[in-house]
Parts: structure tokens; sequence; C-alpha cells
């Protein structure tokens, strides 16, 4: 008995068979006695018709009416949902993102929840309905409707959860879980019972593509219990939480991002300051870097190579095209077939001998690495994109073999 | 210059190209100076679409439910309107029901506005912005969402004009204004002018299907200047208005209404008081009688006859029949191959030779008369169904040739 937040994806309610077996999970959560707030994407397909909609009057529609449009899938799928409730015969409201008290600074498009109001959530509550809410959502003080972008709804149920001071939050996805790696490429993946915020962080930003990233580090801010399960399969998911035993498990997990495009700058005049000017030039045109090598002098030149996603990399070289000269640099190459390659735990802080494994692994499968970025619980490799998934093989064989 | 409200039904922006059809004629007036307010329906099959999806969940959805889902289909013309207003490069905001300020009372399916808060839309005329307000939606005072029902789009420009105090309220159609009868009925059909509300309202009682009834009365009620006409050729429609100019035309349309269906009560003994115990029946189950004809006593018996709609033809003849015995009446017999065909006009009360005209034509035709009501400015007569095309033809040949 306590407060339970579910959200279920655009794929969990697609259709009529799928909206009921959702109603079942939420009935059978309320049927035990608990508050339940459920927090739905839109349909399927639905946002992508829509943005298809708009395209057809123009390719650069005003954000603003952009989200009011995109605002109506969400609202269709809480909608049916609540009939489908209430077709089981459980009292239930439908709330959009601003009857839901979803409030979010005013980037269309891709706002922030400023804060949630639950005055309304609450009441419904103390009616013993079921609640749900459109995810994705909300409106800014203008009274205008804004959306959160990508991954936007787990990032409501996560603030929904928090606001209400949930038990639970309960994401409902097309996989049962987070795995030690992506299970379509690493055939020995396994499905961890409970991972650290810090790890899911990593390994969100890494492309493990369960969860949003903004979502996570809400959940560890206000110290939401979250949990990644199944909509389709009754079993555990995986938890996320603040800690984890770390038992006989070094590491978390493996994952790989292929969205990554390695720049090399050869042959700089070794001077001071030259990273300076290369990275300030591509900051101040809002590009991320993402790892960063540079070779120490020889012959009174020496190499800086950097990494940026796929999107940036035309705009990336550009820059360092113009930089060139005033850098004193031989030429600027670029590799897009390259990937990185990671392992995520929270235990290799305490023992070093993780990356040796690491690169020992990659170096009996005969991998060669272009370049190492590390953090306190995080190790990535940036190698040839055709290696990646033997490298990813490699690295989990030699951790949970 | 001043305020405008336009009002835009569903095949007026059921695509891309209607779309930007609708932008030219808002943009054109908005450039001549005007504040403009456009109201606008759903694109074409949406509301189908979200009634079948509906539909799919289960057969008696949650009225609640059903507006929130319905709602959508508003808010998303609404917003692709604006997007091809703004792709003309004119400043344009959509508004959804809540936010332009409709309030209505809580009856879900079918509620009436009950205030319209002109304080967003003023405000938004203050910034000289065009504003496209979703039509046939409001919100209850629990800020839930509700919908007008049939004919709602056109009570939401009337009741915005009004609330606006525009100057002009303009309903675009698929069709060019009001004419003497339906033209795809009557070959010689003629486009008025102008037409007062109330005779436009017998008119829409009457199946002319321009206008909802609700709308006029509003109108009505607010002196709106009212103006028919059409989305897709650039002329004059039909205005309505309190008063006008009755010329040489002594009526000012024929309308047919297939609708109807005549109940009659055979036999009856002669007594006070029956009628009232029939129609208040009837009453008790908001059964709605339209023409009612009672005989005058022969033989110490008497016949009631009365039309309803189609739809409660059931209803009426199973109270009917329950009263039989105790009307001491012979039988109860039902006749649904029954139209009713009326004439509407002020200029008849002037003019006592118009149903002398209306009878002397169907007397040409042959159409045998079952029923007659008249009012001030309408003569209504019931006749067979197979004969109703030919009446209408006769009648306004009589009164327009």
């Amino acid at each position: 008995m306590g407060i339970v937040v579910q959200k279920f994806g655009g794929t969990s309610v697609k259709n009529t068979e799928r909206l009921f077996n959702v109603a079942r999970i939420v009935t059978e959560t309320y049927a035990k006695g608990n508050d339940v707030a459920v927090v739905v994407s839109a349909q399927g397909d639905t946002t992508d018709e829509l943005i298809e909609k708009a395209k057809e009057i123009g390719d650069h529609p005003s954000p603003r009416e952009m989200d009011a449009l995109m605002a109506t899938g969400e609202q269709m799928s809480a909608a049916l949902l609540a009939m489908a409730i209430g077709q089981l015969g459980y009292p239930v409201k439908s709330l959009t993102g601003w009857q839901a008290g979803f409030e979010t600074d005013s980037t269309y498009g891709n706002s922030r929840i400023r804060r949630v109001n639950v005055e309304r959530i609450e009441h419904e509550f103390g009616k013993h309905n079921i609640v749900v809410v459109t995810g994705f959502q909300g409106i800014n003080r203008y009274d205008d409707i804004t959306t959160l972008g990508r991954g936007g709804s787990d990032t409501s149920a996560v603030a929904l959860a928090a606001a209400l001071k949930a038990d639970r939050c309960q994401i409902f996805t097309d996989v049962d879980g987070v795995y030690t790696a992506d299970p379509r490429l690493v055939k020995k993946a396994q499905k961890l019972d409970a991972i650290t915020y810090d790890e899911m962080l990593e390994l969100a930003s890494l492309g493990a593509q369960v969860l949003h990233n903004r979502s996570v580090e809400m959940a560890k801010k206000y110290s939401v219990n979250l949990e990644v399960l199944s909509s389709l399969e009754k079993k555990p998911g995986t938890q996320i939480k603040e800690v984890v035993k770390v038992e006989k498990m070094l590491i978390r997990g493996v994952a790989r991002d292929n969205d990554v495009v390695r720049i090399s700058i050869v042959g700089i005049a070794d001077q001071p300051g030259i990273a300076y000017q290369v990275f300030s030039l591509l900051a101040s045109k809002k590009i991320n870097v993402d790892i960063i090598l540079q070779s120490i002098g020889r012959d009174g030149t020496k190499d800086i190579s950097f990494t940026v996603s796929r999107g940036n990399m035309e705009q990336a070289m550009e820059l360092t095209e113009e930089l060139k000269e005033s850098l004193g640099a031989q030429r600027v190459v670029c590799d897009d077939q390259v990937s990185k390659v990671s392992v995520v735990g929270a235990g290799m802080v305490a023992n070093p001998g993780v990356a040796a494994k690491v690169f020992g692994a990659l170096a009996d499968a005969n991998i060669n690495i272009q370049m190492i970025a590390t953090s306190e619980i995080k190790i990535s490799v940036i190698i040839a994109l055709q290696d990646s998934e033997k490298a990813m093989n490699a690295i989990h064989d030699a951790f949970f073999d």
C-alpha cells in the first residue's frame, strides 16, 4: 500500500489490445490498495504522423504550435487508457499536462519541468480515482503548452513520483530490465537486479537506450525508487537506486555508442594555448566534444584528436579547418568509421585491475584501441566501427563468463 | 477595421491545401487592419476516427474521457492552421478551448457555454497576433475538458463574437450562403442576400443544415452580425440579422425534414384530459413532440396524431400502447413514410394569402396534406415521404417563379 507511479511508452499503448494489457497492470496495482498515477506516451506512430502533418505545411513550423500539435498525441492515449480502465470497472480520470500541474520553462520542444503541482492528482486520489496523466508535456508561465523533448515521458513519471513522494516509480518498456549489454549484440548479456543511478547515467549516455538521462538525473536528485520492467511479461525488472551491493560483479555493463566520429588535427606547432583555441571555438558553436586526446610533442609538433557526434561532424570539420592556419597545423582528418565501447561499474574505483582486464580482452581479440577515456565508474575506448560488436563480446566475456 | 471572428468547418481545413486556403482568407482580413479570431473544427474525418478508436475499447466510454479525446481534433487543426498562417509570414497563436477562456457547464458531450473570458485573446490582439481558437470545446468548473455537441463550432464562433463585441462573425462553409431551398432538391433555388434570425432559426430547425440552431439563437440574443459564406469562392454570402427588408419576397425559403414519423391514436373515448395524459407522459420521457392534430369528436370518439423524430419512434409507440387501454382507444398506428415540408418568411404575418398559395400549389401537384402546423413566420405540412421533393419544387415555383 502506497503511492505508485507507472509509466508506459508508446509501444505499450499502441492499440486496443495493448491498452487493455496496461489497464490490467494498473488495476492490479490499484486493487492491492495503492494510489496509482499512470503516465503515458503517445500511441505507437502517432508522434511521427503528427510531425508528418506539420512538415507538409512547412519546414520550420513555429515551435510553440509544434508543441500544441504534439501534445494531442498523449492526450489521446491518456483518454483511451482511461476508457479501458473504466471498462474494467475501476474509477479513473485522465489528466493533460496542465490539468496534472506540470509547470515547465518556456523552451518549446525541449522544456524542463520546473514544478509539479499535485493538488489535482491528490484530490483525485482522495476520491479513490486512478489517474492517467499525459507524459512529455506541461504548460509554461504564459499558459502555453510545452513538450519536454526526447525521453520526456520518463522524466514526467519521475518528476511526478518525486512530487507525490511516491513509494515506487515503475517504467514499463518492451525490454524487461537493464542488461549487462545489449542482448541483441551480446548473446551472454545478463539482466541486472539492480544498478545505481550513476551507473545507469553512464549506461544511458552511452547508448543503452533504456531510460533517458534526464529522468535518471532527476531520480537521483530526488531519491526516487525507479524500476525498469516489461509491460508484456510479469516478472521483476531492474531496480535503480542510490546504493547497490557490489558482490562479485566488478562492472555493471558494457555499452557501445556508434554516434561518434573522430577528428584529428595533425602536426600542430607545439605551443601553449592550442587546446583552448580549438575547444573554445567548438563550445561557442554549442558543439559537444566527448573524448579528447593530445599527443605528446615530438619534433616540435603535436596532434590533437577529439570525438563529436555524427550530426556535428560537418560543422566541427569546417571550424577546425578555419583554425588550421593559425594553429600552424599540417592537416585535419576525420574518421567516421569508429565506435565508442564502454564498461561501467561503481565497483571499478576500488579495483585497479578493471582497466587492465578491458585492455587485455581487446588485445586478445586483436582490436586496436584508438583513444581511451576513464572516469571513476567508466572506461571508454574508441575503436574501429567494424570491431565494436566483437569488442563488446570480448569485454563482456572477460567480466561475466 | 474592427474585430472579425471567422469560423471554418472540418471540410474547409481537411488537408494542407485547404489549410493554406483558409490561411489566405484570414490573413487578407488581418491585412486590412482587422483583429481576427479564427474558430476551427477538427479536420475532415478526424472526429469519426476518434470515435472509432473509442468504440474499439467499449460501447459506453466515459463521457468525460470521450470529451478529452474528441478535443484533440480541434487542437490539431488549430495548431496546423496557425503553422500555415505563420508560413505566410503573419504573427499568430493557436489557443485551445481552455486557453481561449471558454467556460461551460458540466454536461460532457453536450455542454453549453456559460461565459467566454476573452482576456487572453485581447492580450494577443494587443500584440497584433492573429488568434486561432479550437471550436466545439471548453472547460467546466472542475477544469475538465468539455465539448459542445453537434454544431458546436458555430456556437463557439458566435459566443466568441459576442464576448469580443466583434463587428462581424463569418461562418465559412462548403456552400456559399443560405438558399430559398436546398439546391440539390430544388433546381431553381436562389441564394438569399439576407435573412432574419427568426427565419434562419425556423429554417435550421427544419433541416436546412447550414447553421446549427443554438448558434443562431445565441446570435439573436447578443445581436451578433452573422454571415454565412463559402470558403472556396470569393463572393458575398448571406447576412443573418435582426431585420431584413421584405421587398417582394413573401417567403424566405422552403425546407424539408425527413426525420419525422407520425403516430396516431385512433378511436379514443371523447373525454377531456386525453391530450394531457398522452403528452405529459411523452414529455416525462423527454420525447419531443412536434406537430399535434386532434380530430373533432364524432360518434363519441376522436383521434390524436402527432409527430416525433425517427429516433424516438419506438419508445413513443411503446408509451402510447401502454396508454391505449386507459384512454379507451381502439388502436395506435404509426407511419414512418412521411416528410415535413415548410415555408418560412417573416413576411407572411402581414399576408394571409401565403397559406392559400402553399395549399394551392400542393393541390395542383396532386399532393395530399396529412397535417398542418402554422406559426407567425412558418407553415409546415406533413405529406407522404415520396412526395417531398415534388412538394418543395411546387411550393418554390409558386413563390419564386
